[in-house]
C-alpha cells in the first residue's frame, strides 16, 4: 500500500469515540423495542449538519437553525413521530422536552430529531416518561440506532481506526431509512461521531462534499421527506489528517447510504447505475439517477429482465446528451446493446438474467460523448413496497 | 346555453368523419386479437403530430420527421414491436413495409406507428402477412383501437359532433396507454381524425396547447416512452370554428388522456391533483405533477389512506414556493390541514377515508401564495402494477 494511513474496521459503531456515550428505551410510541434514544458526549463536540431541502422543513430542523448551533454534548432522537407541519407548536413541544431533559442531567445546546408519520403534535408525555428511563451511562451505539428506525428490517451502524503518521482517529456513525428514500435526501438520519480535531471551517464543506455521492446518490422511490439530516461531530481530541479524514468518512457514509438502499421498502437487490462517457458530471448524474429512480426499471430489476430497452428509454427521456450511435449498454460485464448494435442474443439474454439474479450487480450505461461520470444507487421495487406504503398509517 | 354551439356524443370512433376508414387484423404479434391496424381517407388529409421528447424516438417518427409529412392518407399501426432503438435498419424496415402496402393500395405519403417492446427488429413478413389480411373498406374504429392496444385492458375511442352558427362538424378520436404514462407523454399513441377545415397554421398551436392539458396532465408512472405520438388528421370537408374545434378538441383529448390514467396498468383509483393559488401556473403544473407522481401518494392512495402529510411532504419536496402558514390541503371537500392547522381528527379522517374509497376523487391543494393552478391527473399503484411489469416480456 502506498496510502500514509490504514483504515480498521471495529465495533462500538457512534460510541467507538471515547467520550461518547449513546443508548435507547422504549418510551411507548413502539409496542416493543426501542423508540427513543440519545448520543452525548462528556464535553461538548463540535458539530456540522446537513438538513433536507423539502420546504416544509420538520420542527426538529427549525429548531437547530434558529438557535443556530454549533456545539452541543446531547443528541435525542425518537422515531413514529416526525413532528413536521406541526408549525410553532412543534417548536414549543421540542423546548419544553429539552427543558425536562436538563432537569435530568446537564446538556449545552441539546438537540432533538425526529422520523415517523408527518402532521401529528409530539406526544410530549411519553417522551418524557421516557427520558425517565434513561441511564446516561451507557455506550450501546446500537440501541440508539434501533431506537431512531421506522420502517428499517435491520439497524444500521459501522465504526472504524483510522493509523498514519500523523497519529490515530476514530469514527463512528448510525443511520436509519428504509422508504422515502431520493436523491435530494429522504427520510433519513445519520449521526456520525468522531474524534479527529476537524477545523471548524471544514466540516461542513466536507459532510456536503461526501454527501453528494453517497446519500444524495441513493434512491428507493424518490420521495424526499420533511426530516432528513447528517450530523457530522467531533469530540476533537485526537489528531485530524484531510485526506485520511475525507475517505474514511465516504467509507462511513456510502456504506451505511447502500445499508439504507439495501433496506430499501420491500428491496430484495442493491444495483449500482454506473454511467460514464458523459457530456460532464452533472449530465452522468442525471442519468445515474433517472435510472435509479425509475419505475420501469425497478420492476424489471424485480422480474430479474434485462431488458435493456427500459435503460435506454430511461436515459434518454431523462433530457441529457446522448445518441443511439455511441451508447452502449451493459448489465453488469455482459454487454447487451453498443453504439448502434442490438447485440442481445439468447445466449447473452440467459448470461445477463444470470447476473441478476444476484442480490448486488450493476448496471453501466456509457454515453460515449465525454469523461463525465457519476454512480447512483438504486434497488428495486417489489410487492411488498406497495404493501408496506400501502399500509403504514394503518 | 350561451354557447355558440352543441357538442353531442356520436359514436364511430375515428370513423365518425366521412371518408374515413379503419380496421385491424391479427398479424401474428399477439396470440389472438388484433396487433395491426390502419386508418385510411378517400383524399390525402392534413396532418399534425406531436412526438415525445424522448432522445431515442423510435424509428417511425425518425420516419415521419425526415420525410416532412404535412398530408397522408394512411397510418399503419401495430403493436408488441416499438421499432425503437433499431437504428437506420429500423427506418429501411418501414421502408420496404411501406412499399409493400403500396403495392395492395393506393397510398400518398402513408404513415407508419408502432408501439410495444424496445430493441427488437420489425418482423416484416408477419406485417406484410397482416396488410395481406387489410379489407381496405371498413369503417371499423374499434379494432384499430384494439389493435394498437398493449397493456391496456380496454380500448379507448370517442367521437363528437359539433353543430353551430358556423355550421356542422365531425371529431374522432382513438388512443392506447395504460403504463409507462408521464406528463412528458410516454407510451402513447393517439390519433384524432376530423373534418374541420382547420388552418394548416393552427393545426400544430392547437395540437400543443391542449396536449399540455390533457396527455401531458397525466401520469402513471413517471416514465416517458421512445414512441409517444398524437396525431391531428383533417379531410377539411366541414367548416370550422376556432372557439368550438378547441373545445371540443380538450374533450377528446382529455377523455382519451384520463381513460388512459384510469387504465393505468394496475390501477384502482382516478384522481385529480388540482393545484391552486401557486405563484405562478408554471409553479401549480410542477407541484400537481409532482403528486401525480409521487410514488409515496400512489401507495396511500392504494391503500386509502388519508395521509395529508404525504400530500405536504411532497408539494415542499417539489421546490416550488409554499408556506405552512398559507397552504390548505382537501381531500374532496373534506380540509385536513388549513394555514397552519392540523384539522385531522379521528372523524375527519373518516370522512377523507370515505372519499377515498370512490373510484375517482380529488385531491385539492391551495398554495395561497397567488393566481397558479393546474390540474394533474394520475392513479394508484398496486401490488397489479409491480406483477405486470414485473412479468411484461416473459
Amino acid at each position: 500500500m502506498d496510502k500514509k494511513f490504514r483504515i480498521t474496521p471495529i465495533s462500538g459503531g457512534v460510541c467507538a469515540v471515547e467520550g461518547i456515550y449513546a443508548s435507547g428505551v422504549n418510551a411507548g410510541f413502539k409496542k416493543e423495542g426501542f423508540d427513543l434514544g440519545y448520543i452525548r458526549s462528556d464535553e461538548e463536540m463540535k458539530v456540522a449538519y446537513l438538513f433536507t431541502t423539502n420546504r416544509f422543513q420538520a420542527a426538529p430542523l427549525k429548531y437547530v437553525l434558529r438557535k443556530d448551533i454549533k456545539t452541543t454534548n446531547f443528541i435525542l432522537a425518537n422515531s413514529k413521530n416526525a413532528n413536521a407541519m406541526t408549525g410553532e407548536e412543534g417548536i414549543k413541544d421540542i423546548e419544553e422536552i429539552l427543558a425536562y431533559l436538563a432537569e435530568k442531567t446537564e446538556v449545552k445546546n441539546p438537540i432533538m430529531s425526529s422520523t415517523g408519520v408527518i402532521g401529528v403534535r409530539l406526544d410530549k408525555d411519553k417522551i418524557k416518561n421516557g427520558i425517565d428511563k434513561f441511564d446516561f451511562n451507557e455506550k450501546n451505539s446500537e440501541k440508539f440506532a434501533k431506537a431512531i428506525m421506522t420502517t428499517d428490517s435491520f439497524h444500521k451502524e459501522i465504526a472504524f481506526e483510522v493509523e498514519g503518521e500523523f497519529g490515530k482517529f476514530k469514527i463512528g456513525g448510525v443511520a436509519k431509512g428504509a422508504g422515502m428514500i431520493n436523491p435530494q435526501m429522504a427520510t433519513m438520519l445519520c449521526f456520525i461521531t468522531t474524534d479527529a480535531n476537524i477545523p471548524e471551517n471544514e466540516m461542513k464543506t466536507l459532510l456536503s462534499e461526501v454527501n453528494e455521492e453517497s446519500f444524495n446518490a441513493i434512491s428507493v422511490d424518490g420521495d424526499t421527506s420533511t426530516n432528513d439530516s447528517v450530523f457530522l461531530m467531533t469530540t476533537g481530541k485526537a489528531p485530524y489528517d484531510n485526506e485520511a479524514f475525507k475517505e474514511v468518512l465516504k467509507q462511513v457514509m456510502l456504506k451505511l447510504a447502500t445499508d439504507i438502499v439495501r433496506d430499501g421498502e420491500g428491496a430484495t437487490k442493491l444495483v449500482a447505475f454506473n454511467v460514464s462517457g458523459a457530456k460532464d458530471s452533472n449530465e452522468a448524474k442525471i442519468a445515474a439517477k433517472a435510472l435509479a429512480n425509475s419505475l420501469l426499471m425497478k420492476t424489471a430489476i424485480f422480474g430479474e429482465d434485462p431488458n435493456w430497452g427500459r435503460i435506454a428509454s430511461t436515459v434518454g427521456a431523462s433530457g441529457i446528451e446522448c445518441s443511439e450511435n455511441s451508447i452502449t449498454i451493459k448489465i453488469g460485464d455482459v454487454t447487451l446493446y453498443e453504439k448502434g448494435k442490438i447485440l442481445m442474443t439468447s445466449e447473452v439474454e440467459e448470461k445477463a438474467h444470470k447476473i441478476m439474479k444476484k442480490d448486488s450487480f450493476s448496471i453501466n450505461v456509457d454515453l460515449g460523448m465525454g469523461d463525465g461520470k457519476f454512480t447512483a444507487y438504486g434497488c428495486d421495487l417489489s410487492y411488498e413496497y406497495v404493501k408496506i406504503n400501502a399500509e403504514y398509517r394503518t
